[in-house]
C-alpha cells in the first residue's frame, strides 16, 4: 500500500500538469503505459514535474553509456538501496531494452562480489592507496 | 589508518598462503602493483583466499558484459553503499579500462538520479505494477 | 509478516509489564490506538519499556523543535532508512499532527535532492572545506 | 582527498559555463564562498548545472517550510546515508541559519532514536496497522 | 513477488547443475527443505553454484565461532542492510539452532543500541581515538 | 574533525552533568580512558545522559549473551552502517574482551558473506517461504 493515493488515468486527464507530464512520458517512451510511480507522484505536482524533467534529461537523451547499460546501473544502485519498486521496474526496463539472461548473471556476480568487497573494506577500514590519487 | 596491519611485500614473502595470493594477483593483473585491500586481508588468510578467488572469478573471466561496465557497476554499488576505499579503487580502475570523462559524467548522472528517485518511491511506497511481474 | 507474535489487547491485559506499558502509551496519547510496533515488542518486555520510554522522552516532551518538526524529522530519517512500517506510521503521525499537502511535498522534494547529492559527493569524495571547521 | 580534480577560481573563471554556474551560486547566496561540493561538480559541466538548478528550485525558493527546517531535513538524511562532507556542510548551514543548541541537541535526540526504533522494526517485520492506509 | 522464476523440485530436477546444488544442500543440511533464495538463483546457475559454495564454507564448517553466534551475526547484518526475507531465514534459523527468547532480546537491544550510536557518531563526525590504533 | 568540540577532561570537569557522566564511565569500566564519542556528546548534555545510560543497560549488565558476541554483534551492525569511529571503537572493545585472530577471521567471513547474499536476495526480491512464519 501507497502512503498517498495512486491516481487513474480520469483522474490524471482532470488535471492539467499531471496531464501533461503523464503526455509526455507516453510520448516519450512510445507506449500508454505509465507506470505507478508516476500515479504516486501525481500528488504532488512539482515534484512530479521536476523528477520526471530529470529521468527524461538522463536517460532518454544522446549519451556516452548505451541505454542498457544505464539501466543496469540504475539496477546496481536500485538493489543497494534495497528499493523494492525500484529493482522491479528496473529489471522489467533493462530487459525491454535486451538485458540477456547471461548479462543478468554477470550483473548479480559483481553487486553480489561488490557487497561483500564493500563490507570487507569497511571492516578493515583500508586506506586509500597513494596511486589511486588524481 | 586500518584496524589491521597493512603487510609489506617482505611480510607477504614470508607467509605461504599470502605470497600465493599476491603472486597471483600480480599474473593475472600483469602488474607489479598489489594494491591495499589485499594487504589488509593478508592478516586472514582464508578470507584473503576466498575473496581473491570471488574477484577473480567474477572481474577476471570472460563474460557477457564489457570488463568497463562490470567496473561501473562495481562502482555504482561502492558509491550506494558509501565505500570510501572502494569508491576509489573502482573509480581508478574503471579509468584504466578506458572510461571517458563523457562516461564518467552519465554515471554520476545514472547514480545520482536514481538516488532521488530510490528516495521518492520509498517515501510515497509505490506498488509494484502487476506489469513487471515475470 | 512479523518475525514474533503481534499481541492482542488481550494478552497485552494478561501481562503486567506489557499491560503498563500499552496505559502510559493510551494515557500519554490520549487514544485507544496502540500500533503494531508496539503489539510486536511486547514478546521482549525490557525492550518494549526501554524503547517506549525513549520514544516518549524524545517525542512527547517540551522540546526545542516543533512537534511536527521532530515527526518530518523521524519521516525523512525513516525514508533514508528503508523502513516501510516506520514510513508509514510517521507520515500518519505528521498528517495527524497537521503536515500540509504543501509541507510533504517540500519534505519529499527535499530528501529527494539530498539523496542526489549525498550519492554525487560519495562518488567524487569531496574534501570537507575548512570553513566548516567548529 | 578526491576522485576528480578540486577547480580553484581561477580554473572556473576559465570555462563558461562552470564560471556561470559559480556566479549564480555567488549571487543566489549572497557571498564569495563557493565551497567544495561545486568545485568537484565542475569536472562535469551538465551535472554541475542540474544539480545546482535542483539545489536552487529546492533550497533557496519560497516555500512551506522554513529554510532552518529544510536544512535540518538535509542533516538528517545526510546523517542517514553516512554522507562525512554533507553532514559537515548541511551542520554548518544549518547553524549559518540560526539553529540553536537546544534545536541541535533534539535533531540528535529524533536522529538516534529513529535509527533504533528503525532497526528494532526491521528486525521485528512489524506489519503495517490498516490505520495507516490512505 | 521475484523477479525471476521460483523454481519447483521437478524443474530442479530436469536441470543437472541447479540439481547438484540442491542436492548438496538437503544433504549438508540434513533436511529436504530447499528454501527460496536457492530456488530464485536456480535461474544462474553460475551464481547459484558459488554463492552455495561460499555459504557452506562459511557457515557449514567448524570454526572459531559457535553456529549461533554466527547465526546471529548474520541477523545483524541483515537487519542492518534492511533485507526483509534474510531477516526471516535467519531468524528462523537462529531459532532452529537454539536461540532463546532471552538471547533474541539481548540481540535486539545491541542492534537497536548500535543503530542509535552509530547515528549519532556519524552526526558529530567523531574522530578516531589515537587509543585504537593497531 | 567533528562537527563540534572535543571536551578536555578539565572542560568536562567544570560541567557537573557531564562530570557526573565522565565519572560513571571510568566507575564503570574500570578505566581512566573515557573515548571521544563521550567528549563529542558532552556537547548535548541530555543526548549524553541517555546515551550513556542505554549503553550501561545494554553493554554492561549480566545479559543472556555472552560480552564478546555483544561486541561482535555491535561490530557487525557497525561495519553494515559503514560508521568508521564505530567500527574502530568496538573492534577494539572486542580485542580487549579476547576477540582471537580466528574468531575476528570467522566475523569477517560471515558480515562479507551476508552481505553478498543480502544484495542477492534483495536483487532476486525472493519471496518470504511459509515455513519461515511464527
Amino acid at each position: 500500500m501507497a502512503t498517498v493515493k495512486i491516481w487513474t488515468d480520469a483522474e490524471a486527464e482532470a488535471h492539467p500538469r499531471v496531464k501533461a507530464v503523464f503526455d509526455d512520458i507516453r510520448a516519450t517512451r512510445k507506449t500508454d503505459f505509465v507506470n505507478n510511480v508516476w500515479r504516486a507522484l501525481a500528488n504532488q505536482p512539482a515534484v512530479l514535474e521536476s523528477t520526471w524533467a530529470q529521468v527524461k534529461a538522463v536517460m532518454a537523451r544522446e549519451s556516452a553509456l548505451d541505454p542498457l547499460v544505464k539501466e543496469m546501473l540504475y539496477m546496481a544502485v536500485s538493489i543497494s538501496n534495497g528499493c523494492e519498486y525500484c529493482v522491479h521496474s528496473h529489471t522489467a526496463s533493462a530487459r525491454a531494452k535486451g538485458m540477456t539472461d547471461a548479462q543478468y548473471e554477470d550483473l548479480l556476480a559483481v553487486v553480489g562480489l561488490a557487497a561483500t568487497t564493500n563490507a570487507l573494506v569497511t571492516a578493515l577500514q583500508v586506506p586509500v592507496d597513494p596511486e589511486f590519487k588524481v
